[in-house]
């Protein structure tokens, strides 16, 4: 074994662990406490894997579930932007940008540069499987939220459309789970748990 | 989409949100709080990826990424058992399998006897693949310690062969990684971390 190759893996894989204290917007099922970045990559990668019969394109869920389980990890540095945060939307790409260099430079080389290539191809949604991810990530908290009532909508006062604008990425991995969206917002709607927009 | 399936599929997702609130003994980094089975997955599974040219034996990483993000998911209803409770682990294999019985039968029938295959297998360690995802279930939470200064195995008063012990999981699926655990219990013996036994 290369020791120094061997090294540089072990030291990022223990700075990862600190994903598990990045804490999301929404809360866990039973209105428990908030999720944690790592928490919530570990339920995508098992939804990536059930729900793979949805996909509205041929996927490798092998490299869906790893796409799922790295796409935040910029967010140790970056932390987390809540996705109907404007303001912090602006500087999102380049805090991530800055944050990936570093964090994925403590790998070695080669595997430096495979996790940044998939993790902007996650970010550019380039492939079926970046889309079918993106589909998880917003697909994940929605599901949560809505076990609660909508109580992080209603937390930040979210309306409809900015769901909707959001929940396009579903609709580019799986139309039948984009039409399950639908549903649950037509729910919602009618619970008042979506602020309304003139 | 088959609308009962879906609702099948649904109510698992929703249900295996529970296993974020399964505390393990480790702790996180840093001397952190208790891990949580989620989050332990989720390491594992990024471990098996970058990790995965140590295997003793070819390997489908995809397939072993899967098995970790899953082996926990009996523990909602088992609760965690740790690695060095003997008592505990009498009861250990009958109270998961009443869980397995239980859980993945809120699934479909094809991915509750898919799960309930794979979980087998896990347990069991009878392919390449098993046996790899078991050395990332043993050397994950070692990692952790080691980096904690051994503050899991002080506490519960651990010694050298018992974690020897347990580490021959890791052996079986990696001679390159199990090589590596034994220079951390060199260490950690030579500071007093790992209790004395005659």
């Amino acid at each position: 074994m290369d020791n120094e190759r061997w090294q540089k893996q072990l030291d990022f894989i223990l700075k990862i662990d600190e994903e598990k204290n990045i804490l999301r917007q929404t809360h866990l099922t039973h209105h428990g406490r908030r999720e944690n970045d790592a928490e919530h990559a570990w339920h995508m990668a098992v939804m990536a894997y059930l729900l793979k019969e949805y996909a509205n394109e041929e996927i490798n869920v092998g490299h869906v579930m790893f796409m799922c389980l790295i796409h935040d990890i910029v967010e140790i540095e970056a932390g987390d932007t809540y996705a109907y945060d404007t303001e912090g939307k602006k500087t999102e790409k380049e805090r991530e940008e800055a944050a990936a260099e570093h964090l994925f430079g403590l790998l070695p080389e080669d595997q430096r540069d495979e996790l940044h290539r998939i993790f902007e191809e996650f970010n550019t949604g380039s492939t079926p499987e970046a889309r079918f991810a993106k589909a998880m990530d917003n697909l994940q908290p929605l599901l949560l939220n809505n076990s609660n009532n909508g109580s992080d909508w209603k937390e930040h006062g979210i309306s409809r459309k900015q769901v909707e604008g959001r929940q396009r990425q579903t609709r580019d991995g799986s139309v039948p789970l984009y039409e399950k969206v639908e549903e649950i917002l037509d729910q919602n709607e009618v619970k008042g748990n979506l602020k309304h927009e003139d």
